[in-house]
């Protein structure tokens, strides 16, 4: 076991010491998980919870935590013991009362006030000694029908590269849904392949399909067989984030975990979902979807059952962003990016190929609307030139402008694009 | 104590005696409820759970309860003892076993007969007094994690003015999900104001945010973290509310505390909600989105994915009410009123603003459907006057108009109305 | 009780027995199921739970468990004791442990080496010996709140003739829902005027409304009041059947008991439900509504909000289809069958009576893409006939082709259709 630390000024050589220490990286993220093991393959991590996380941040906890895993030494090599997965990008680790007590040794001048919201690492060292002593390290007495065995490890994120381990992907997932990471700014490649599609319980409980076959008729027969919430590869953003207290789920199913909701967004329980790697930037009324990848900003209205396409259901493959103030009016379909202060009626689907007409008068009032934008300017020259009176454009070409309105001519059933009643707010740097 | 009432005379004679005690105002509604308190915000009510609810009724039980109410002598005056809350419109105060014996003295002549539907209010006094007895009126200690203290209350309003308490804003949710209140005729000024955003856990518990965040990395180290239905404001209708046989909700999270459904109502879980303040007067399938004080009549159907929209998301404060035999197809938007047996087809959003066409022969036919209606009258002789072979119109002029059929006209993309192949029924005593 | 076979050639002949009893019938659905009785009402069964289901399989265990039935001799004649419910149709009667020991002793040979994949029927009876012998045939001392009364009943079905028992349409559903029974292939006549409209609380129990109002006061009163996930006549899919390892399902209240989902199908939360006998042949996206009798082919996707309608709500009858690699867009609805590689688009209506423009040069594609279907050559003679150019026709004409792709022309609002981009792959043995 180390020696424990008796001072902060020792502590910070201590932390010097295990910087220098050959082969030591520091993380961009890190944080210590509860794994839900399966019982029909051991070795499959069902979900990763995470006690706390560390996104680009705590780097003195990073050293303390590396430097307590224990060494062995193989073949007259020193190597750590309980690796689960190591690469360049990765590192999974169990962790066990010899990390606990090596790390609470030197987090030793913090231990004490490691209370509320101060030192929240090596609050979970202490809890995790605690729940130790009291049960001898065995916390699957305790938990309930279903979760097989539990597994306590240590994970370090190295670089930001497709995803090797279920724990590294549920930290990258936190990283989105506690908003400490931006939506599409990680690497998810690889995930859905490490998952295991589960069924999962009222708690959150994830079972094995093949677990539940196998006892299924004993259930059945008791009256137990169990409540299952849903089957799928992911939880719900709500088994494992807490939102703002202004952030309102009226339907826990319709956000799934690695979706990002900023304070104040409300999420109606109609037509309404958030896919992972997606969400909103500010207080947004969602009653319609935001799929994968796709981003609505802020003080913007995504109407009842209005779907936003994702990449992987509707574009090709660059994705949506909806900027602020925009209103999708209820069970309109939105297929190109939108910048602020953009209306699209209800009822009407704008894709990339929808064919719109716009007067020259209203295109004049949408170039004001677009002065930073230089695609507006190539679109003006073309105007200009031609000397036409309705410009008739593709949707995908208007993609990202300010202050667009979508609607419906009803008597000749063309679409047609004006300049939105709502205001654009200008950068105010820039003018 | 009270002294025990020894006959029914005599019961009337204290209820006289009550009504003529200065200060004494009969209340419009009143009842006992069970009060979730905050854990973290001890004084906060998250949810009140109401054991009998009295809507303009049972003013008998109000007297006797307002008069088991104990006073206590202040600075000479005397006055009520236990106010949480006091003013013209609500009075709401904490109750203890003085209360329930003082109750159950003056209801003695009919606590013998207090069983199955009768005298509900004196079962209620009873049945506290049983749980109390059994367990010295500390019943915390079997309330499930996370619901925090729980205090029993009675609450009285006078007038239906903006809400002052939790408990009145329940009391008047209550009331309309019981059907004891029309829709839209209660004051709900205040309500979401006063209410906590709060996780609510399977078995409708609610739980402070905060709360969970102290808590959040002991239980998940645990394997206990709760399972969360959803984080709102409100309840769902189906935690206090038992609707009638004939009515189904295949899915809680769609219908919130404070919608109203009439006997035979089916809501499918696909793109439906029912709000609070809205619903149906009658049997009515829905399978769409009912907003906020939005209304629906007896035998129409909201396809799949439709929307009404409501005065909060979508029109400008007149809400929207669907008559009878109403149809709105699969995916169309609703946001003017309609009045019996109107159809809108899939797909079509019917905005106030939309421009639609009639012919001169549909609108006499339309005519004949609405002798009632003063403004198709007005627009009969615009028509006349210009001797118009086809109506040109914006929507919300045929707001409330029976009989209309929105379609698309696909060859040529207009939306037009005609009168619908549904039968109106007149009413029998105006022709 | 029945001697122990003592060999598997015993067994054979004492099938061959069975066979030849006067009166017995080959059914062509049987199995054991455990009953949620009613409180309430305690004849009405509001569960039926099969631990194993027989579709057109197994007949030796049929014949087994048919003789394990005990007779008595009722005026002289003898008879099945414990039918709860007989016809040519259908027979449903009690099981005990004679019934139980019978069928042991008969299936003697097999006892043993019933584990695992192996003799489900056998493994059944061992069971529920072994249940019985553990509390005395008295499990619902272990039944949960709400239960009620638990019986134990098998159950016959010999023609698939209108439902007649809970039990019987439980086990339709099952064969449904298993994939054991091709979709629109059952009669499921009289099924829900059987079914008892239940609260259905969080481990899948049914509970009468009438006993929750009995009991609700109470409840309320200690903190108790269940939590309901939904009212209905029907439980979900996922209450009794575990879907293959790669179909997911994203919120259970999406899937309705009887539905059928191909392995590799996916569910999402937003705007999608499956109702009964109703699903997927192979893997589909569904982010929409397949509404009762409705059927999707492999690879197809049915976009979010996507509503395909269904015999009972927006078609007359005739069920609708969509063929394999078909595209339904976001918000689009589909009201006529699909062959193959179809597309709707994102917002568009198609309903049978919808009006849709041709180009000739797109009709002769689609024409090619359609040389096994006569109804394509009948229309083209017309073409040629008239000269056409442009071909206008309803939807309901197109009904069933391949590689249509219905899109709006933004530009005049009318409703076209075009050969899709989508390969139609032809049956190999035809061409």
């Amino acid at each position: 076991m180390r020696k424990p630390v008796e001072s902060v000024e020792e502590f910070k050589t201590r932390l010097e010491e295990i910087s220098s220490t050959s082969g030591y990286t520091d993380p961009i993220m890190f944080g210590i998980c509860r794994d839900d093991m399966g019982t029909m393959d051991t070795n499959a991590v069902l979900q990763s919870t995470f006690l706390v996380t560390n996104i680009r941040a705590n780097l003195g906890s990073a050293k303390v935590f590396r430097d307590a895993l224990e060494q062995e030494v193989v073949e007259g090599v020193e190597k750590l013991s309980n690796v689960v997965h190591v690469s360049d990008n990765e590192l999974v680790c169990n962790i066990d009362i010899e990390f606990l007590e090596n790390a609470l040794a030197t987090f030793n001048p913090y231990v004490e006030e490691a209370i509320g919201d101060q030192h929240l690492n090596v609050q979970v060292a202490k809890m995790l000694k605690t729940i130790h002593d009291d049960m001898a390290m065995n916390p699957q007495n305790m938990v309930p029908f279903g979760s097989g065995m539990v597994t306590y490890r240590i994970v370090f994120i190295f670089n930001d590269a497709p995803v090797e381990t279920v724990e590294a992907g549920y930290l990258k997932l936190y990283a989105l849904s506690e908003g400490k990471s931006k939506l599409r700014t990680l690497n998810l490649n690889g995930l859905f392949g490490l998952l295991t599609n589960c069924a999962w319980l009222e708690h959150g409980e994830p079972v094995e399909l093949d677990m539940l076959r196998d006892r299924a008729m004993h259930l059945k027969a008791l009256g137990r067989y169990p409540g299952i919430t849903h089957v799928d590869k992911f939880p719900r953003m709500l088994q494992h984030v807490i939102p703002a207290d202004n952030t309102r789920i009226l339907d826990t199913s319709k956000v799934r975990m690695g979706a990002q909701l900023a304070a104040g967004t409300t999420v109606m329980p109609g037509a309404s979902y958030i896919n992972f790697n997606a969400g909103t930037l500010g207080a947004v009324m969602v009653e319609g979807r935001i799929s994968s990848s796709a981003i609505v900003g802020a003080d913007s209205d995504v109407g009842g059952g209005a779907s936003i396409l994702g990449v992987l259901s509707g574009t090709d493959g660059d994705p949506i962003s909806v900027g602020e103030r925009c209103l999708l009016g209820a069970n309109s379909v939105c297929g190109v990016s939108l910048g602020d202060a953009c209306i699209i009626d209800a009822g009407i689907a704008v894709l990339p190929g929808s064919k719109v007409n716009i007067t020259l008068e209203e295109f004049n009032k949408i170039f004001e609307a677009n002065l930073d934008n230089s695609h507006v300017g190539e679109i003006k020259k073309l105007v200009v030139k031609h000397g036409w009176k309705m410009i008739e454009i593709k949707a995908i070409e208007l993609s990202g402008f300010n202050g667009l309105h979508y609607r419906l001519d009803n008597k000749t059933g063309a679409m047609i694009v004006k300049r939105s009643t709502r205001e654009i707010v200008l950068n105010a740097e820039l003018h």
